[in-house]
């Protein structure tokens, strides 16, 4: 099935409601989840909240109705958590009172074996007859700030990331919760909408990539974690990824014959052979990071030329070549390691370019110091060393991205030195990503340089992952341009 | 060389001083390094220190000797933070008077070129020739609490790990303040004695294994940042860790080509064939790790199973036979993945044992969790349900190894869960690791269970690793009794 006009317009109303109702509402357990998501959106968002209560009354003061044709409007979306032969009776009434859109929270749908799949495909036949667009069920919903918060989980327990350019999709909500919300918190990376698409009856990942890529403006990278494609909707998938100005990501979950088989007992879906699936992702245009921790490292560094500023605004080029420079040799030598693995490479300096370095920096280090790529400033380093270095090599050409290996624990390196290094490089424009050990005290440096654009990674490897993120785009960018020089 | 008893001796000196002198103490510059290394020992460690000034004087109410000789005792150590030649000068000082240990911490010597490698020279005949326990040229010294610390960084720069079994040597200052110390802390990995061996003219890598292998008590995991071995000594390290009775850990920089060249500028060495070398250090049971993360998760683990209490004891047996529970089908499958790239084995449960499990766990779980390996309590699971399944699965003997993936966002997971599990797990017996989101907020959970030694890691991967881990260490320990049916 394609995506109709009227589910496209539905998709809207599910992710910018102005309105929404709850079905499910427990007055004796603070802790169902149908209470929670009602008081969440009432207290913390700002959609319209109803709530739905057989015996009506009600809950911290939000009025409870009876019945769903008692309300004052008709509501952009109906949230329902209750049991699975109910939902249908619910979708129902969302066809008869012309509500756009739902979110089903509870399982017991295709998951659960044959019973349930009879369910499911009611409720698959209600809402295509009808155009609702039906999240779920046995998903956690939907996250779209400062609108909507459909997550069943107390906002309390979960971090939200900041507001960015970045679409989640996860057919798991753990993983859309714990690997994207928690991870993203921790990596300053913004989120535009998270999606949990459950069992995907209705809406699935080839409906939301076409949503996020044609019709969100606030989207500029669509992430998946998948667990295998929508029956029949690969092809479909992959060619809107190929035509998508967007940056599409996907991160798959089942690609052993284990992991598969670990899947069978949660969306009933399977991964396909996994060399066949990357050389198509590649193929497509898709990028496909190997691990969790490459896959937020990638989200990281779109996030931020997303911001379409320097150094990184969204057409900078990258074909991997790199400057290193460090203050400890043995971070020097395992970036060196890193960029063979990553396919980059370390600029080889002149003579002439050696010994101009050389010269600018104290005459202390200048003694030890070692200024092969990677650069090696030593201990002895000063935070003047630095500035001079970086703006030196921003003026070389053929340096594309430096990577800055920044240990701050040589005693002449000041609380200053973010805020002179990101002066430094937006003047200059070059791209640029740090190192900086990941230690509470060093938050001040860290947020001096994230503050200007300049994404900070907490290990050699993800700051040597960041520049092949951006070659990756490179490459992308330049063949949807028709440049297939890359392909040699 | 082979070392000496003397040299042995006097690396107890080195270790474990009674008393250091430091010369190379700036008044004028707050932040020399002979100074930090000055008041860092007299403020804040136990050693008896004192400071020598050509002219005398006082600093911070510490009195400052005119020379070596007129010092009231002959101290166990001398570290020198001065320049090459006077350096020089110094070792023959320690000859004449008797001084067994040194700690060089400036540069000029073989990592500068010929000059440099001719005062090297100088250096190590004085060195041999009398028996002083030399570290350096070219580092930062000797850190063993609560005695002694000449690492020339601020303290408040630093992150100091807990005490614990862990010897670390490295040829890179950096690597061991950064990657070993600041992620140990992160970790709570224990560390007995951190070392850093820079130019290793006199001391290196092999006499500090067979140190600590057989003199030190406090050790019982050895773990080394090399960027190749010494000249001509490898195949006695080799030996010496094949028969050690502690556990060896190599990581590896400059093991690329383009690694190879930065090592050059660094410390004058270079590693060999990655994978000749991989496959000489499985020979001798040494455990070599692929990636920073990897050495980290070992650490952690040996630390751990050192402590020799349950539910890790150190003779712990572990082939790869896991279960795996989950609050998230997501978390489930993406364990499954890894498992398999580990080489583990989810082990298979009977009817019997999946209706076991089943029966014990809440009403409304029950309809919607799934009971293969990896098991999925969903987030309708109850503290009750983790304390019952991780009982139920303790008591199937064919489990060696519980993961267990808790995320603490289901609503009624409560603050009690860690203790809860550590009581059942201290009770059992039952070897587990943890995977627990890294959030401040979830501290409380993570302590309960660290402070019953069940180490808890930030990632579904390092959990795995974790498992493996114990499953590498298995296979060193039989075949060290020579159960060779491991090689099969």
């Amino acid at each position: 099935m394609t995506l109709s006009n009227e589910i496209k317009m539905n998709l809207e109303k599910l992710f910018k409601p102005k309105s929404m109702c709850v079905v499910g509402i427990s007055k004796k357990n603070p802790l169902s989840p149908g209470r929670i998501i009602l008081l969440k959106n009432e207290f913390e968002l700002e959609v319209n909240v109803y709530g739905i209560h057989p015996n009506g009354g009600e809950i911290e003061g939000i009025k409870l109705y009876q019945r769903l044709d008692k309300l004052p409007e008709i509501p952009d979306i109906l949230v329902i958590a209750i049991g699975p032969d109910d939902t249908l009776g619910y979708i129902q009434e969302c066809a008869d009172l012309n509500i756009p859109a739902s979110v089903i929270i509870g399982g017991g749908f295709a998951e659960i074996g044959i019973k349930g799949k009879k369910r499911q495909e009611k409720l698959e036949k209600i809402a295509f007859d009808h155009d609702i667009a039906v999240l779920g069920p046995n998903c956690i919903g939907v996250y779209s700030p400062p609108l909507i918060d459909t997550i069943f989980l107390p906002t309390e327990r979960i971090t939200r990331p900041p507001k960015g350019s970045v679409a989640l999709i996860s057919q798991s909500g753990g993983v859309l919760v714990d690997v994207f919300f928690n991870k993203f918190k921790e990596r300053n990376i913004g989120v535009s909408t998270a999606v949990s698409i459950g069992n995907r009856a209705v809406i699935d990942e080839t409906m939301l990539l076409e949503y996020f890529s044609k019709v969100d403006t606030e989207t500029s990278n669509i992430a998946f974690y998948l667990e295998g494609f929508k029956n029949n909707k690969a092809r479909e998938f992959l060619n809107l990824a190929k035509e998508s100005e967007d940056t599409i990501i996907t991160y798959f979950g089942g690609i052993t014959k284990e992991g598969k088989i670990a899947t069978q007992s949660h969306t009933a879906s399977l991964g396909g052979n996994h060399k066949i699936l990357s050389s198509a992702l590649k193929q497509y245009y898709i990028i496909h990071p190997h691990s969790e921790r490459e896959l937020l490292t990638y989200l990281k560094v779109y996030d931020v030329t997303s911001k379409k500023k320097k150094p990184f605004r969204e057409n900078i080029i990258v074909f991997g070549n790199v400057a290193i420079l460090s203050v400890s040799g043995g971070h020097g030598v395992l970036c060196s390691d890193m960029l063979k693995k990553y396919g980059l490479k370390a600029v080889q300096f002149t003579d002439d370019e050696k010994n101009d370095m050389h010269d600018i920096i104290n005459p202390t280090a200048r003694e030890i110091a070692s200024f092969n790529n990677p650069i090696d400033l030593t201990g002895s380093v000063l935070d003047t060393d630095i500035e001079n270095i970086i703006r030196y090599l921003s003026d070389i050409q053929r340096i594309e991205c430096i990577i800055l290996l920044l240990l701050p624990y040589p005693p002449n390196i000041s609380f200053q030195i973010g805020r002179r290094i990101a002066n430094m490089i937006s003047r200059k424009g070059k791209p640029i990503v740090c190192f900086i050990p990941y230690v509470e005290k060093y938050s001040l440096i860290i947020e001096s340089l994230e503050l200007s654009n300049i994404p900070v990674f907490h290990s050699i490897k993800e700051a040597v992952q960041a520049v092949s993120a951006l070659k990756l785009r490179t490459r992308i960018h330049n063949l949807k341009k028709g440049n297939i020089f890359w392909e040699k």
